[in-house]
């Protein structure tokens, strides 16, 4: 049974997509957006943006739509974006770097305060400004750290070991950027980010628009 | 309307999960791969996987399950993945350079052939053995080569700009990893991207784990 389910994936995956319209509105000065706005937006139906923001607890009023800053506390507060979250990026390559300085994780709370990777050399270099430790140095530093989610970016081959060493020093979170299905104790919550996923959407989409070029399929 | 809807989008998105585990099956040297044991290892229902594995026009025996090499051959071409496809990463950034470098991407038929970074100074450098141009060359460049797929890294306040270029310049496929909800020709097929999906439900499970500790909703 998988661990930890959450209940209308799809919406709060989307639920990222509101957010960052409300802020847009909130910059523009605007005290309402209309959910028929906020469906033409991202493509999708309005009936549908109504079920997803209704689950944050959210109430839209007729003819003016939702008030922009409860809509932004509400998923804020649903999703806990609203506290500051600690985390360690395993891994200081390209992506763990990437990840470090994307700029919409420190929005949500997340801070990446260090990063940790088994080449040496790169202790004493940083990340977006967060330092980069040894692996060595991994349980001495978590304990002067109040870190709850490691972001692992490391090789496939060295996922499971890493993944192993990180719930020994109390990691209970871990986003895994690797395509290696983690085997972690009951207590961890585990959130796979795997790249090929998005990549066969791409494919599919490719496949669908040649079909309908061909008149295999229609086009509504 | 949602243009190239996706039907069974969770399915399909799980699909590089199944081919993995044939792969790994196929390495290890067997014939078969039941549907339980691919369940097992992916957390899922066995129905689940038999459903999403049904798309693909792949048939399971009885007791035995899947056989690994027609199974391996129905993901790849329901997926177009055994077929090169070439693409460019435009942004030379971490993240572009870390997508040049994944592994995974070869395997399903995705050759990232050049770069393009508007830092003009990034000109002859390569990523991951693919070479980085000024965007000033998008057209000249494109005109040699045949891509079908554009990566796009860049900043979000570029975001548009560039995907306006990168269509007139022919593309016509264009997976964004910017945050940006890219407005684009009828014809053009957008994948996004959003890291910040994954983080809403890394957050959720972390919010679902702590409601199960504290005894708010039942751990089964």
């Amino acid at each position: 049974m998988p661990k930890f389910k959450v209940s209308f994936a799809p919406s709060i995956r989307r639920l990222p997509s509101y957010l960052l319209l409300a802020k847009q509105a909130q910059d523009s000065g605007d005290e309402y957006i209309s959910g028929t706005l906020i469906a033409t937006e991202l493509n999708l139906e309005p009936i549908q943006v109504r079920k997803d923001l209704s689950i944050t607890g959210i109430i839209g009023k007729p003819k003016k739509g939702y008030p922009v800053s409860p809509l932004i506390a509400a998923i804020e507060s649903y999703l806990n974006w609203d506290k500051r979250v600690d985390a360690i990026v395993v891994g200081a390559g390209n992506l763990g770097n990437a990840l470090a300085g994307f700029p919409g994780f420190r929005q949500h709370g997340l801070h990446i305060i260090a990063g940790f990777d088994s080449n040496p050399d790169k202790a004493g270099s940083d990340i977006h400004g967060a330092p980069v430790y040894p692996m060595a140095q991994l349980y001495q530093k978590l304990n002067t750290m109040d870190v709850t989610i490691a972001i692992l970016t490391v090789p496939s081959d060295f996922a499971q070991d890493v993944a192993n060493e990180l719930v020994s020093a109390g990691i209970d979170a871990i986003w895994n950027f690797t395509n290696v299905k983690l085997k972690v104790p009951a207590n961890v919550v585990v959130q796979n980010e795997d790249l090929s996923s998005g990549y066969a959407m791409l494919s599919m989409k490719r496949r669908i628009r040649k079909a309908i070029i061909e008149g295999e399929i229609p086009s509504n």
